[in-house]
């Protein structure tokens, strides 16, 4: 007797099964995530949350035709496995893999690459429009979980709900957690139906449910009508989305997947949208990162309410890298971790300086533990604010933080931080207001890909006014880039990757020097140069690396840390001045990052330095002189294309941030500068 | 007997005032603002609307030590009126006068420069935090708008009001409009519990608030139930932010100076967050702009809902130039238009391409007629989506219409568009969808001033991937564009000024030709030419007047009118290979903005190109040529610091986006190349 997985390897072949038999293709399913994910890493315990539905709606629906939409798409799995992806997810995440999300360049079963939460409802309000108007019956089915239906892209879309006008059917996720248990009112509310509801009630809604749909031929108003009248349905969320005007089923049980087979086959037929509330356990299944609380407790946080408190094992297997699973159930990671990362640095250094100073508070967006605040928490729990998946509020409450006298700490990564790049621009930028940007996960990212690299934020942050950008090279720049930015009577922003500290032979004694506005560092100077690698942030460790291969090969550079993107030190300027040729390298797109701020310097000094002009006017020699020998400005960065889902490493490789590039085009520029040299090798 | 107003120059100077005199201070201030903004132009409909709420606030609260906070802020001139800035009216938004938004450089009693929505709940929660913690007993009020608190930003604040755990009130001040009518489900929902209140319902509702608050010693919920027990309230109403956890009170009316000022008495004794639902006029007192529909009639708009829809005459007057008041209440305009704008010709432009293509749709964020789709909605109401101020969810479900195989056009002003940014990276950009994004309000847009102007956008724009980046030169590139935009099969942006289009003079020949992807066009060739100038977008009218003012100097320059700023045209590169000297120029930050494209494009030029390499091995000579005269780059556009209101002619010209900047630039860099050269005038 073979797996039924074994003969599932489409949506055609589910819909063979029996629906008796998707319980047992359930619990195979999820025997294959874990055992698959324990090998390559990946997003565990939201994958083990949504098994039964996924299931369910690919035997029901027929999403050749159909569209099935993902909200941030990391709980996609067993949507992956079933529409011929299974074989690949030895590969998952990996070069030449799949995508831990849905990507349409991988399956026809996909139709949009995301990443970011609070997008999927608006998505499918749009394809609803294009569907009604070009009378295509298509249906579209959106999965979107409680932590992103408090997003304000989530409440826009649903506050837009009507302009559908069609089948739209959301099925709400509901597993009280997003990466850390959801927070805020709403999920407070959430947690209120559910406690009020029983296992009991539960059975006894979806009885009703499917008594009394479907609705051909009735209005959803009266269906609904007539479903109130006759269940005990959970009335107070009934009543949040009807004060939005959205028919509302539910709650039932996420996970019994034949129920929910007979639901979604009645509520296919509707032809309005809807929302079907249903609760889903993360991590199901798999002990140590299974959410549900066993028996449900009420506890008390921020105040009286009684909130429904998960464990925290599946915020532990939001995301894993490799592990091992034990007999009885314990798992040990795999230990990857020889020197700490960046974001541990910063977390330790933030909760050493709070410590001294109780103007200090911490805001974050749903990434408590990502962000390296978990400690910061626990000892201050009061100063330390988790808004839910909603970044632009984030920023705003910081500003307000920040005018009211405190010293707020966002932190937020740099990818999702383009979600509160409006509220940077006004709320902070504007005001002139000194709150600190902690930026993690900027740069390339590694195995979560596309949508998750943050090589936009020195772009949209340097346009701003009053803003200061930083970024340390290592974990003792890193420190005392927090202090300086603690100090400063402007918003200021740290950025740095996700991403262990470079080795301790890449920090050099330069990076012991406090942090001074727009002032970067030399780090090698090296006699007789005529090239300077002038590279910002983490990324030294690269430049010091590229240094070390061109002096083998005879050719001298200096090596500039930044430390700034802006203000753009002058010295580098000077570089220039003095004849000398520069290669720029940072983590970052190529557009508008710091390379382009230090050409757009040099240019500005060109059109607008009076000294210039004084000096061409006094001495025209010296002018001409100075067009005999232009230096020469390269810059690396990431190209303007999609850089895909990869180790950290590969990627930089490929974006062409390394070592190897900036030694190829130092040999370049030097090639140029000498024509008729020869190269002694040293 | 003077005017009451004439007493009036501080909130300690209206404290004086019984409270019964209020009424009669209303309406003298509601006649000053008609007076002064008739004479100066401004937010008319909104401040017509809020003066008893703001007068009532002001009475009761102290808002030299309170905080009192504004949603988008352009309702704030009762508020600045009483805060000593009566006498500062007559240069409302001019240079040297006063911002038609709130603004903390002109007083003490303003604390955020606002004037984009959503923003004010958030920031009043950081604001509470942080008098929480240092034990300040200032009181926080904030005063918003139903059309702003449908805003994700709103929303996001809202489900996280608990963290404020102090008093923090809410007034929201519901007119039932946006700018247009506000649109969507919660405006429904409040349009219901409108239609299901009368006049003597609001009155009792007062009453009964008053005999039941203040609440000390009490707990809110406590106090709420009381009151719930002995009045109607507007139970739906209450119910939606009871679902948030959030204590409701009202509805009430915001047009009664004297209970509002008994109410606030109550309401601002409450230790905890609320929220007061006050029913105002947009335009009360002025009958052109006064949106109150007499009586309330019903409307079937958009489905079977019955909604409350406003009278036309508040959108008109939402934000005016100066106009005459005739004695029969009807008004004229001051006419001042003698070439249509930018805007018309967008808006005519796309409802004829709409005739023909019936998969041509468009989506708008609360500014259907500031972006010229009022025509286009008429013609086409089935394909015209307005979804309120929501550009996060707007650019999401453009994003879906786009993918079901329609051509969506999003039309949202440059600087509300940051609102999106994150949703154009992931749901457009990434995945290479043909929506067109037209962006009106781009660069300087005059008395709005530092909130609204939209200079950043070729920077957050021109680093995704896919997007392809145009700016039209005037009314014939603009259909050109559009054209061109609507048959690419990539996203288009087109940015266009909040201007009207350039005399036909400097329309020229070539401004004719197709666009055609990244390719610019030679407007001006000039003979000897050495310096080209490279405008892009609108501000060719500028660089074709400097073209002129150098030939009377004899200074040949070439002018090429770019048209695209992603990807940059070579032959833009290919004048610098030539030799010649460039200036770049347009309408927007010099950080990151087209100019900076050129940079990089060049600087990429010299590291990577492999043509490049192999002529320098090839032939040595060459390069060292190359080298012997670099050719210089000027890049013109916006510093990186505040440009105050004023017209937008002297902004550009303190931006340095003009033609006296291209000229001295260019003069400048003639020097430098001919140190020795007299310059001849023609």
């Amino acid at each position: 007797m073979g797996r039924l997985l074994d003969q599932v390897n489409s949506p055609a072949d589910l819909k063979m099964l029996p629906a008796k038999q998707l319980t047992e293709l359930a619990e195979e399913i999820r025997q294959f995530i874990l055992d698959s994910v324990s090998k390559t890493g990946g997003h565990l315990a939201s994958n083990l949350g949504t098994v039964e539905l996924t299931l369910a709606l690919h035997y029901v629906f027929d999403f050749k035709h159909d569209k099935l939409l993902w909200d941030v798409g990391h709980q996609c799995y067993t949507h992956k496995i079933i529409t011929g992806r299974k074989d690949k997810f030895a590969r998952l995440r990996q070069a030449g893999g799949i995508s831990g999300f849905p990507d349409p360049a991988e399956s026809e079963y996909d139709h949009f690459t995301v990443g970011h939460a609070g997008t999927s409802i608006a998505t499918a309000i749009g394809m609803a429009i294009g569907n009604r108007r070009q009378k295509k019956k298509d249906k579209i089915v959106v999965m979107v979980g409680d932590a992103s239906i408090v997003n304000g892209t989530s409440f826009e879309a649903l506050n837009n709900l009507g302009l559908a006008r069609r089948q739209l059917l959301i099925v709400l996720n509901d597993n009280s957690m997003a990466i850390d248990a959801t927070v805020g009112a709403m999920a407070k509310y959430f947690s209120r139906v559910r406690l009020s509801q029983t296992y009991e009630d539960l059975r006894k809604t979806t009885k009703n449910i499917l008594e009394h749909t479907p609705v051909i031929g009735k209005s959803v108003e009266e269906a609904i009508e007539r479903i109130k009248k006759s269940i005990r349905m959970a009335l107070p969320a009934s009543q949040m989305f009807e004060s939005l005007n959205i028919p509302y089923f539910g709650p039932v049980d996420g996970h019994n997947v034949e129920s929910l087979v007979q639901l979604f086959k009645a509520l296919e037929q509707l032809e309005h949208p809807a929302i079907l509330h249903a609760y889903t356990s993360k991590g199901r299944g798999f002990r140590p990162a299974d959410s549900r609380p066993s028996p449900l407790r009420k506890t008390s946080v921020g105040g009286t309410e009684p909130i429904y408190t998960p464990s925290n094992g599946a915020s532990k297997f939001h995301s894993t890298g490799p592990f091992e699973i034990k007999e009885d159930d314990k798992v040990e990671k795999t230990a990857d971790i020889s020197r700490p990362s960046f974001t541990t640095v910063f977390g330790e250094h933030l909760t050493k300086l709070a410590e001294k100073d109780d103007k200090i508070v911490a805001i974050t967006s749903a990434m408590c533990d990502g962000t390296g605040l978990a400690d910061f928490r626990k000892r201050f729990a009061d100063r330390c604010y988790d808004v839910g998946i909603a970044e632009g509020a984030a920023v705003d409450i910081a500003a307000g933080l920040a005018r009211s006298g405190l010293k707020p700490v966002v932190c937020i990564y740099s990818t999702f931080l383009q979600r509160s790049f409006d509220q940077i621009s006004q709320e902070v930028a504007l005001q002139n207001l000194p709150v600190v940007f902690c930026i993690d996960r900027a740069g390339v990212v590694g195995p979560d890909g596309p949508t998750h690299h943050g090589l936009s934020d020195i772009g949209f942050l340097r346009m701003l006014p009053n803003m200061v950008l930083t970024a340390p090279a290592n974990d003792v720049e890193m420190k005392l880039a927090l202090e300086f930015a603690l100090s400063a009577d402007s918003p200021v922003v740290i950025r740095y990757p996700k991403d262990l500290i470079p080795p301790k032979k890449f920090v050099r004694s330069a990076c012991a020097k406090p942090f001074k506005l727009g002032q970067s560092v030399v780090v090698k100077k090296t006699k007789d140069s005529s090239i300077a690698i002038v590279n910002y942030g983490s990324i030294l460790a690269e430049a010091l690396t590229a240094e070390a291969l061109l002096a083998k090969d005879g050719i001298a550079v200096d090596v500039i840390n930044a430390r700034f993107a802006a203000p753009i030190d002058k010295k580098i300027l000077s570089l220039l001045e003095m004849g000398k040729d520069i290669i720029t390298v940072e983590d970052h797109n190529l557009a508008c990052g710091f390379g382009s701020a230090v050409l757009e310097s040099y240019a500005l000094r060109d059109a607008y330095s009076e000294k210039q002009k004084r000096n061409t006017q006094a001495c025209p020699e010296r002018s001409r002189r100075n067009d005999i020998r232009n230096p020469r400005i390269c810059v690396l960065g990431a190209p303007r294309r999609l850089i895909g889902h990869d180790c950290r490493e590969t990627q930089l490789m490929q974006a062409g941030i390394s070592a190897d590039k900036i030694t190829e085009t130092a040999k370049e520029m030097f090639e140029i500068r000498n024509p008729k040299s020869e190269i002694h090798p040293s």
